[in-house]
């Protein structure tokens, strides 16, 4: 279905700035996500904001689930065309979300857009995955250079259906651009794996504290040397429909607004009576 | 100076759990890093641990910058032990700092540890850096799984000299395992690269606001097709000595207590009123 195509060679800066915002007073929306630009889930998005702005898509080359806010600094990044179902769909770039974010930001856009939006990612990045998570960290991204942005996921694993979230997500995003964020702030929303009439409702939620149960599997490979692979469940570990986990388990859209300061606070004072020497 | 070799072939789990912790009063400290098991900051932060410790060094096998907290999904690990200056020196991970962690704790140790320090790494992880840096992931993910936890820094990028920062991360970890930390808080500690006596002291600081003034550079391949090299660089956004990369570059050490909430509390009223419903 998707086809990837070599931006043609140019003197300069390959197709980049893309296409230059043409006069209009639509929002400017970036879409990105992190399971990859020929994910279903990103299509879903990309489809709900061409209804309400001017769309840039420029999303991963491969699969990035769990590469929370990582960048690539060690070798260079290739920014590709991309095609699906024979149209022009996106940019596909050889690295990680943060990548993406960074890429379009200092390449291919001509100015920062108006919007963020990661998604629609296939599985819940709700409690301590906002940590693992790529699609969160998109956002992050956007959130860290000033931009509105907004990560959406589906609560599962199997047997998505991605229409009421791109539908929920084309009302946020019209609530978003319309009332802002404030400065350094993201949202990330989980949405149930539920048909439209059997969502409960909308709660605003805080990162709630599930964690993961792991455990490593230990196989042998073909010449009898050992190898692991990581594997768990997220525990739930909350009782509130004020955290996020718990929220989406009991059928509830959860919003939840996330910050990239991780100052503890609270524990400053404590660690000042430590009376820290040199030595 | 250092080599690999595979961990002995066995009926099940090669020599995990590694050694049997011994019967003894020591702590038990895990040491881990993102520049590499064969960096010389790991080697500083290990030796200085050996002195207050058990310790046992499980790190990423090949340099894991910029990884944040990116946990590897797709394909297994492989754990072999590595050897330093012809002795065993701990197990290398084909993975990146978290993987490291969770390495650790699922398969590597008999039991969790008593403190998990990560570094010494070769650059600063202050303000934003937090977000990027795998070496604070590491230490982060001490904090999810509940062991106390420290990331130390030392912030240049040539002409490193560990020797202080070993020094000091003797003296804090002595500190932490004394006083313990809250769940949930590591501390993220980054020291500018001066000799002892040209260091002003220790400050207490939060995650402060200076961010990445970034570009891409274009370069043409061999074959005429476009690469892009990201590069930048960190612009102070600060003027206190409450502001971890400020402290820094005036002198300090800088210890910054850390927690894993990402929750903008703060705005939540604010949400609250929009009144999403479900579309």
């Amino acid at each position: 279905m998707a086809k990837q195509t070599r931006a043609p060679k140019k003197k300069s800066n390959a197709e980049f700035p893309a296409e230059k915002f043409h006069k209009t007073s639509k929002p400017r929306i970036l879409v990105c996500n992190d399971d990859g630009i020929d994910a279903e889930g990103i299509e879903f998005l990309a489809k709900a904001m061409a209804q309400i702005g001017e769309i840039t898509v420029v999303a991963p080359n491969s699969p990035q689930s769990g590469m929370s806010h990582a960048m690539t600094l060690g070798k260079p990044l290739r920014i590709t065309k991309w095609y699906k179902h024979k149209k022009f769909f996106g940019y596909a770039v050889s690295g990680t979300p943060v990548d993406c974010v960074k890429a379009a930001m200092a390449q291919i856009l001509p100015e920062p857009p108006d919007l963020i939006v990661s998604g629609v990612n296939y599985g819940s990045n709700t409690a301590i995955n906002i940590l693992y998570s790529g699609t969160v960290a998109a956002a992050l991204e956007g959130a860290i250079a000033g931009v509105p942005a907004i990560a959406f996921s589906l609560c599962t694993y199997a047997n998505a259906d991605f229409s009421y979230s791109a539908k929920f997500a084309k009302h946020l995003a019209q609530k978003v651009l319309k009332e802002g964020l404030p400065t350094g702030t993201l949202l990330t929303v989980n949405l149930p794996n539920l048909p439209e009439e059997k969502i409960k409702g909308v709660v605003v939620t805080k990162q709630g504290n599930s964690k993961w149960k792991e455990e490593m599997l230990e196989r042998n490979d073909a010449y009898g040397q050992p190898y692991y692979w990581l594997r768990g469940e997220l525990v739930l570990q909350d009782d509130s429909l004020d955290d996020d986990e718990y929220a989406v388990r009991h059928g509830y859209v959860s919003v939840t607004p996330l910050s990239f300061n991780l100052t503890n606070h609270s524990f400053i004072d404590t660690i000042r009576t430590w009376n820290l020497k040199k030595r």
